[in-house]
């Protein structure tokens, strides 16, 4: 079986952005609201961070909970990590507590060195190199199944053009523009020479856009 | 976790039917055409009687890899599994060959009694009883999981009637009309007393209608 690298549920501005500026503690999002961007999933049934019950089992469960579905392994930035640059705070264990939603291995992508560090079932590895190295060690990890690449949106911009991104799940939220911050498109038709492209608007009013290689 | 009754990837004609009229050995579904009303879920990357790679990955892909998801038992009427009627023939294992694309037990409805027998991964039982008490059944031997109702039509009417359906994904093919046969619904309308419905027309034609409980 092909191990597939996978971007899934990537939340993006109407305007392209997948976070505003200003990254901090308080603000992981920078000047881009978090809850505004993740509603439309936090109103599943499925949603990894869910904690009461209840939620909609409509379309955008699909995506939510299409999350783990064969996902053996994540890539994430540093950035997704922690709001922290240069060298790694050892006291910084991600924004997640003590379980966070991963449930695989996670490699961080960081020029700085940091022993891997296991909470719950999720074991976080620090990992520099060239994108094609950074995704055979996830695949290795991952044993056969998939590997997510969790974002954010600079380290999905890295793998697109490195070309090794084989499907990719964003998420519009139509009433939300950022202005700047960091971008992912200015257009989704940038990315019609490598991929097919399904745009699927969801009766929440988020438009999934679904992207898988030609 | 609430382990949920699910219909997943039910094909219907765009008047409401399931399968034609006159089942037999050489026409499962009667004067329907399966191939027709199958179409867009075997252009998936993801449709389990794949035989060859490739595939689409759009929005029908996530319905046809969500088939599987968290799935311990199905549940299928006499009809889905045979076309003969009254005492079984033993030599008669199923439509699906040595490699059945279920992978749980699955508990075939009728009033005949049979032994139960195994298939690679997949085991029949032949039950018969009230829907609720078979839905018992099938609860335990899918330890924990959900419990998928397969179908035909006649089988999910009597669920639906006693009210232990929780989700239904139905696609129906808009250009395919069948005129008689096993119907579901005149109108998809007739659920809305107890069930939401989202409505999603796919890229591919067909229109996925997805319910969950109020």
């Amino acid at each position: 079986m092909t191990q597939l690298l996978k971007v899934q549920n990537l939340f993006l501005s109407s305007d392209g952005f997948g976070a505003g500026e200003g990254q901090s503690l308080e603000r992981p999002f920078g000047h881009a609201n978090p809850a505004e961007l993740a509603s439309w999933a936090g109103a599943t049934a499925s949603w990894p961070n869910r904690t009461e019950p209840g939620g909609s089992r409509g379309l955008d469960d699909y995506f939510t909970r299409d999350f783990a579905n064969n996902i053996g392994a994540e890539i994430m930035g540093r950035n997704k990590f922690s709001p922290y640059r240069g060298p790694h705070d050892l006291e910084w264990q991600g924004w997640w507590g003590d379980e966070p939603p991963f449930h695989t291995p996670v490699f961080v992508l960081t020029h700085f060195d940091r022993t891997s560090f296991t909470l719950s079932d999720t074991t976080f590895h620090f990992v520099s190199g060239e994108p094609a190295a950074v995704l055979e060690q996830a695949r290795a990890a991952a044993e056969g199944r998939d590997v997510r690449l969790g974002g954010g949106v600079t380290t999905i911009r890295e793998f697109l053009e490195a070309d090794l991104v084989d499907t990719m799940h964003v998420a519009v939220s139509r009433g939300v523009t950022l202005g700047s911050g960091v971008r992912l498109w200015e257009s989704p038709d940038e990315l019609l020479d490598r991929f097919h492209l399904e745009v699927v608007p969801s009766p929440s009013g988020v438009v999934h856009h679904i992207f898988w290689r030609r």
